[in-house]
This record gives structure tokens, C-alpha cells and sequence, in this order.
């Protein structure tokens, strides 16, 4: 255990559960569930026996650096990695790899979204189990392949190659399919949905980026002698500065030759919309659903109501809404109108201010 | 003017404006208008130059006395009488009056609810001029009918007698009339809506009180001895447990054959019910309106919006809504169902607690 790292990817800034989610604190860090710990302080807790604390890296964005060490005493200030720009997975990844080869030279890592959620636990760090003990002494890319339970046309799906158990090769990574596609995807038996987590020893995860994105490789390996040091930030924003924008999927797992999958099932969901969050959420008998706070429902079907942790509403004649509450605030739409929630959140911030956004 | 007084009736607790109004914060201690005073202090202010402050007496609960002179620094407590049941407005005005009479034997007074809006401020105060003037000379009882310009339900009627001018003899109450009959009302010009304002000079409301409720007459002339000295408190307590509980409008008004209505027409409104609000607020061209706070509508109409001052709302598809939010509480209802909201309010209490009306 003491070789298992952790890259635990925080810097995501979407405006998916306005007005729940703000600019100044997102979703990763927002306590969904109301249990007291946010989806970040949840992704970290999971790793307990499996990757020692010390090991646990967190890459993020320099606005949030006090709230991830305020939700993450545990953490040491130079386990959180700050990136000076947003330039997608693959320099955020390799930003955390090369940090760590400056460190040892024998690291099995896991890289993991900091903002999904998990509801099978205990399956899920049975599985990492296995994964890591694989990688120890496999040179593969892996990548966990989710059992598909509808025909999602959000995600990217994995197909699996030939052979028996759960652990295979990949045959193709696809991108979002149309929903006739992903039907035949779900009845095939042959497709998983591409989670984002990923592990792979250092070696290998080195030298596929020395094969597939050798620019990147190039740009982290010559911080060497930087990280770990008070030169590393200095490094950083000028490795950053000049970097490519490019997806670790699209930039190494779509390129790479020897990526396996492991195929899965712990009731995983990427929290991806509110619609997504009222899936998963307990209903009333008329399909409302009313998280942290409590509601009076009169002659009201299939609504999600999100509000603050003391506070109540009461409702009348709303069908399929989305009733959030949070801050300065109030949002009622259609829950199945979702897409047009960033224009709101664009017109609000020209209309009105920062403040609200 | 240094004979002229003003009974402010401030007991109310309804809620109807719930969740805006509480319990503990009645709707007559609100800023509805977002002016920064509240209808009661909007009350009291109206009267400058008309009624000398120390002859301002409140007739409320002891559970808003500090409300009160919180609202109203100008007043010496001894000016706040505090009901210790409520008993409807006979009683509330018989004690005033007769609080007033151990002061002085010569008063034209004027009393009015806490609650109402007016919008044409110094029509209004020309109007009271004119009856202060009338009352200071002529035995009579006198009210305020209101110009009526709508077919209203909710309001009883004033029919007037014949003869010229505004100032006349009327002819009769009458209680809540149907559609039908309001609108024969309306048109025929004769019927004014009763606003619950009312003067008359001290004689001639005592003279009322001992020959149409001789029982309230008779227990508050008790009191003589004890109003204004330390043993007003404990005479009211008995006083009122065994009082009738009455309305003046009943009780006297309906009964006494020396009653006067001065027709007038300053903007008046009893805001009665969310809708009366939405009535009188500015809307935007969808019919929406939005109060205190600001909103954006989207494929919304004739909605009403009432959110704490700094907060925003974004809206869509929803048409004929109240959408109010004030503390721990968020309603969503049918705008045109709002008899519905007493029985909410009910439901709120018995299922979250008092702490949520």
C-alpha cells in the first residue's frame, strides 16, 4: 500500500447545478447529500487503507487552494497542486505524475474525479483493491468501465474486448452516441460507460506520455528539479503558459495500445445535471423529490426540490420542476429543460452581477 | 388640532401574507413597499400636522408592545394599550375611548386599522381634515366610504342617503354581497366600499356605546379610576375576560341612526390578500410583478414574486403564480387560489413546528 498514490482532479467549474453551485464554491465542494461531507471530503474518505494520506494529491485551481485545505485538514499545503490555467485532463495529470516521479521512483497512481458519487462503497474499494494489485505488475493503462444501466447519450462508452473475467482489454473507446447507438451499446453487453478514473504504475503512465503526447512530456519532465521546491509554482505557470488543451482520453487512453478495463459496478453516477441528481434521489409516491430541506407538496408530481438544510416549502400545481433555493438565489424551471440553465446563469450575470453566478 | 385624537387598531395577526407575514411579525409591522417604514409606521406618519403625536394611542397585543415602540420611538409606552384577548374592534375602541375620556372631556377622534395602504397621501389628509371639522361640530358618527372600482366581494357596503355633496347620511350597511349584487352596486353609485375609518367626537361615541352595547360601555366606564396609573393593566385583564366580543361596524354602527359617510377616493387598499398586492404593484408587460427583490422571467406571466430585498429569482413557465420567499419558508402557489393558504399554513405548523408560521 505504502507505493498507492492518488490524483484526485478538483478543478471543475461548471455552472450545471446553479444556483446550488456557485463560481466561488462548486459542485466537488458542496455537500450534496446533506451528510455532512462534500462529494471531495467523500472521495477522499474512500481511499482510507487503500492509498496512505501523504500519497493523496489533489490538482485544483489556485482560487480554490483555502477551501480544499479548510475541507482536507488532513492534507499538507503541497499536496495540493494548483493550476494557474484550465487546460483539461491531460496537463493536469501529467502536472500531478511528474510531481511525483520527482519524489520515487516505484508509484502505483489512481486518478479519480473529485465530483461523483459513489453509493456501493465498499464494492468500489474492493475493486481498487484489485486494480491497484494489477497495475503493481501489469505495464497497462486501466481504465474502470461502468456497468451501463440505461441508454445514456451523456457518456462515452468502452467497448471490451474477448476473453473471460472482469478485467479486459479495451476494444474501442467511443464517443457520446445517439440514443438508438446506445441502446444497441446497453443490449450488446459488450459496452461500459468511461468513468474518468483511470490507474496505471509510473512508469507506464510515463512513457505513454512520452509516446502519445510528447510535448506534454516534455514540458513536466523538465520540472524536475522544481517540484517540491519554492521554484514549483514559478514552473508551473510557465510550463502552463504554453501547454496544450488536451483531454488525457483524447490526448493517451484513445491512442494507447495496452488499455484494459475493468469492468464494474458500485452504483456510480457523475452527477452530471440535476436531472441526474434527481434519479438517484428519494421520491415521494407523486415523484417529488426534496433534498436537505422539507416541503408541503399539494397536487405536485415528479418536481426536485433543493433547498437549504432548516428551511421548508410548501407547493402547488408544479409538475416536473426544478425548485432550488440556495444563497441569494431562487431558480423554478422545468426539470427537463435543463440545458437552458446556462443561458440563465449567463443572463443573470449580465443582468445583475458576479454576486449571483 | 390639540383636541384631536387617533386610535390606530394594531392587534391583527393574520396570515394571509404568510410567508411574509408571521406570527411574531404581522403584517402590519412589514415594509411592504420596500420604503423602509412599515404600514404601521406609514399609518402613524400620515397623520403630521393633523393629530399632535401624544394623541396617538395603538390598540395592540402585549406580544408586540416592544415591536411597537421599536417602530414607533415617538410614542411614550403609556400611548401603546395592550389588549390581553382578542375581542374584535368594539372592545379595542371602547378602551381607547374610554382611556381617553379619564384625560380630557373634550376629544374628536379618529380611529383607522394599521394596516392599510393609501396611496394619495394628501387627499387623504384633506379628507381627514374636513371630517375632523365635521365631527368637532356635529354629533354624529362618522366613516369613510371608499369610491369603489371594482365589483369587490370581499367588502361590505355603505349605501349613502340623498342630498348634495360628499358628507351624507347614510342609508345602510350591508355585508359581503355576491358578484352579482356588487356590481349593481358599483354601478349605481350609491354604495362605497367601508373602510373601517371612522370619527366622532368623545360624547358622541360614549353616547353610542351606552345606548347600542351598554355591557362594554358599562365595563370600560369602570376603569375611570384606574386608566393611566399602574392599575390599568390589571383592570383590563379582568375587564376583558369577561367582555363581548363584537365588532363596532355591528355593534354600533349598523344600529345607531346618526351615522355619516364621507365619500373619498385616495388610493385606498386594505391589502387584503396577496392578490390585492399584485393589484396595486407595477408589473412588466408579461403581468409580472416583482417585489422587493428582483427576477428573470422566462415564459412567465402574470406571476407575483415577493423575495427579501438583494435576492433574485430566475422564473420560467409559470403563469398566475405566487412565488414568496421570506426567512425559512418558500411558497409556490396558485396566485387565484389563495384561500388555499390558511389551510397550508395549518399543515405547516402541524407537520414543521411553530417556528414556520
Amino acid at each position: 500500500m505504502e507505493n498507492n498514490y492518488c490524483i484526485i482532479m478538483a478543478g471543475g467549474v461548471g455552472s450545471r447545478f446553479w444556483p446550488y453551485s456557485r463560481t466561488a464554491r462548486p459542485k466537488q465542494f458542496l455537500d450534496f447529500l446533506g451528510t455532512g461531507r462534500s462529494l471531495l471530503q467523500m472521495t477522499f474518505d474512500r481511499f482510507a487503507g487503500i492509498v496512505p494520506t501523504e500519497n493523496i494529491y489533489i490538482v485544483s485551481n489556485q482560487a480554490y487552494r483555502d477551501l480544499i485545505l479548510e475541507q482536507l485538514p488532513e492534507l499538507r499545503p503541497e499536496q495540493v497542486l494548483l493550476e494557474p490555467l484550465r487546460r483539461n485532463t491531460a496537463p493536469c495529470i501529467a502536472y500531478a505524475v511528474y510531481k511525483i516521479k520527482a519524489r520515487t521512483d516505484k508509484a502505483n497512481i489512481l486518478v479519480v474525479p473529485s465530483d461523483h458519487l459513489i453509493t456501493k462503497e465498499e464494492t468500489y474499494r474492493n475493486v481498487l483493491r484489485e486494480c491497484f494489485a494489477f497495475i503493481a505488475n501489469n505495464d497497462e493503462l486501466l481504465t474502470l468501465g461502468m456497468k451501463p444501466t440505461r441508454p445514456e447519450t451523456g457518456y462515452g462508452y468502452i467497448q471490451i474486448g474477448e476473453g473471460g473475467g472482469l478485467l479486459r482489454k479495451v476494444k474501442t473507446f467511443t464517443e457520446k452516441p445517439n440514443l438508438e447507438m446506445a441502446k444497441l451499446f446497453v443490449d450488446s453487453g459488450e459496452f461500459f460507460w468511461n468513468s474518468g478514473m483511470f490507474l496505471w504504475n509510473l512508469d507506464t503512465i510515463v512513457k505513454a506520455f512520452e509516446t502519445h503526447l510528447p510535448e506534454i512530456a516534455a514540458t513536466f519532465a523538465a520540472g524536475a528539479d522544481y517540484y517540491n521546491t519554492p521554484a514549483e509554482e514559478h514552473f508551473i505557470a510557465e510550463a502552463y503558459a504554453t501547454c496544450q488543451n488536451i483531454s488525457i482520453d483524447y490526448g493517451v487512453m484513445e491512442k494507447a495500445t495496452n488499455v484494459y478495463v475493468m469492468m464494474a459496478d458500485f452504483g456510480w453516477s457523475d452527477l452530471g445535471t440535476w436531472g441526474s441528481l434527481y434519479e438517484i434521489s428519494d421520491k415521494d409516491p407523486d415523484g417529488n423529490a426534496t433534498l436537505h430541506g422539507r416541503s408541503l407538496n399539494y397536487n405536485c408530481h415528479d418536481n426536485l426540490v433543493v433547498l437549504p438544510s432548516g428551511k421548508i416549502a410548501v407547493l402547488q400545481d408544479l409538475d416536473n420542476y426544478l425548485v432550488a433555493e440556495e444563497g441569494n438565489v431562487l431558480l423554478v424551471c422545468k426539470k427537463d429543460e435543463e440545458h437552458k440553465l446556462r443561458q440563465y446563469v449567463t443572463d443573470v450575470e449580465m443582468q445583475f452581477g458576479k454576486e449571483f453566478v
